[in-house]
């Protein structure tokens, strides 16, 4: 699993940083869109995605550094000849939002929009490899959290147990990794169970839309590997703006993420006074202090185009080149 | 007056062009922008143009690649704290169109929009600057060409004759430049009329939307210096596409301009599958060999961010850099 970064910015583009977009790709070559602000298309681009293997666009929330990229990424995708049928899921404005973006434009694609709403997610299986479930924000408009969780986790053999049954390898053992009951030539039939190792836990990313309110996200955290959260601001910047856009700072994800135990933590989604390079006030660098100092785990700031592997197991890892 | 391109393809973004948005900088340091596909306010971040000094945006009609950068620049020059009001020009569509995305994406601005009917701009006054006019075009939706012409022209003293008057030098000239009649102290009356050289023709430049029709535009631009078209296409992909997407060739639009005596003709939005360098098939050489086959004055093929230009005598030049 690994996520690519398309926009880092809150609000407003700069000129190295795009408005919301995160591509979550999976290992068989899909990927989902989570947030399509201004200009996603324009940062896809300058990865190796397509839009062609594009399974579903997830909105966290419908301001506009947060979608008013989709319209135009759904035409591009139709004028490459895009058939496959797209999912769209997120808060039920976002359906009337595009039918009177596509009405009034007469944007009209060669395939399918499904929409689903995020309240509605439950128990659906939208795509064939991830668990996806959403959890409810605190911002100015309804803002969501998705979870995506690796639905197949593989299962390694218990080699020694095998040979110490001089099971013999082979085409045997491949069929009892597949979970098929194999009977010897003398008669035994073996049972998967007694012969496949423990499976590790499924690898899961939480991915929050704009928040106030970190510790909304405990449950969803539960057995999740890796939490991409905004922290648009330091505290005392934050103090200063006072509490009406409901963002959170660094040190408020960071401190929720220490408690919580979250294995890795991923900030995205800064003001845009904040200067990409040097140090002290008004860089990413007091940002990055500021949640050093809550939380020791490994943490990362996200940069557009930025590119991060979580392995198999829950290590999160910058790739290089992105 | 100036014109400085945001982005120069068509239908899609490019790696290196941007879809349509076309700046109209005037001498004051106000400017205009005809339409605004997605990515136009980025592209602004790479100019020294400011969201702060435009005065208004006309759309040219109401397909995305010239429409859904509109949301997206105009929320920024809000978080930019602009307070001027901004007037919106184009199909009445276009207020529906943005009117529909500010409700579903909460987006409220702390500055007035005013939204002009672009069927209602004959006699109004919209800047103080120019006369502005609309020439209705051939698209599949309502398309329109926007004629930008300067309202004020500069008068020059007639010197020799003033000499030869006698009329003594210093802030007498001044105020009969101004057009005050002035009492000499000799008790003559002079009137300006009498001391200004015949006025230049006022500059004016046509900017047209998608279109199929060049010859629609032969009363725009009669003492026009400069036409900017589309020219989507080569002749040969024209007639291998089919004339579904009303959209202009080369060579239609270039033989018009040859026929009307366009001074200065600009080509833009060209389709994606033409490569920036290179020459021979498939390359936007082979777009300006089509043009120049037929128009032999000033031709230029604009590339995003460049910018021309004109003279007061009529003159088109790039200026360097950007």
């Amino acid at each position: 699993m690994e996520l690519q970064f398309l926009g880092t910015s809150s609000g407003t583009p700069t000129r190295t940083r795009n408005v919301a977009g995160l591509a979550l790709r999976m290992e068989g070559g899909g990927w989902l869109l989570v947030d399509c602000g201004e200009g996603t298309q324009h940062r896809i681009l300058h990865t190796s995605l397509s839009l062609h293997t594009l399974q579903a666009v997830l909105i966290t929330h419908l301001h506009g550094d947060h979608c008013y990229g989709l319209p135009g990424l759904l035409a591009s995708a139709g004028m490459a000849n895009r058939t496959a049928p797209l999912m769209l899921v997120g808060p039920p404005a976002l359906q009337s939002y595009l039918g009177g973006v596509m009405a009034s434009t007469e944007l009209r694609l060669p395939y399918e929009l499904t929409f689903v709403a995020v309240e509605t997610l439950v128990g659906r299986s939208l795509v064939p490899d991830l668990d996806i479930s959403a959890t409810p924000l605190s911002h100015r408009v309804p803002s969501w959290a998705y979870r995506f969780a690796e639905r197949h986790v593989e299962r390694r053999l218990d080699v020694a147990k095998l040979r110490a049954g001089a099971v013999p390898a082979g085409p045997l053992w491949g069929r009892l990794q597949q979970g098929e009951d194999v009977t010897l030539p003398d008669g035994r039939v073996l049972r998967p169970a007694d012969y496949l190792l423990p499976a590790r836990r499924p690898r899961a990313i939480v991915v929050a839309g704009d928040n106030d309110r970190p510790e909304l996200l405990a449950d969803a955290m539960r057995d999740a590997d890796v939490l991409v959260h905004e922290a648009t601001y330091t505290q005392a910047v934050l103090e200063k703006v006072g509490p009406g856009p409901q963002h959170s700072c660094a040190r408020m994800v960071a401190a929720f993420a220490a408690a919580a135990g979250v294995p890795n933590l991923v900030l995205t989604h800064f003001s845009p006074r904040y200067r990409d390079a040097g140090t002290g006030p008004a860089t990413l660098a007091e940002v990055a202090d500021e949640a050093r100092a809550q939380f020791a785990g490994p943490l990362f700031l996200a940069a557009d185009l930025a590119r991060y592997r979580l392995d198999r197991d829950g290590t999160l890892h910058p790739v290089s080149p992105p």
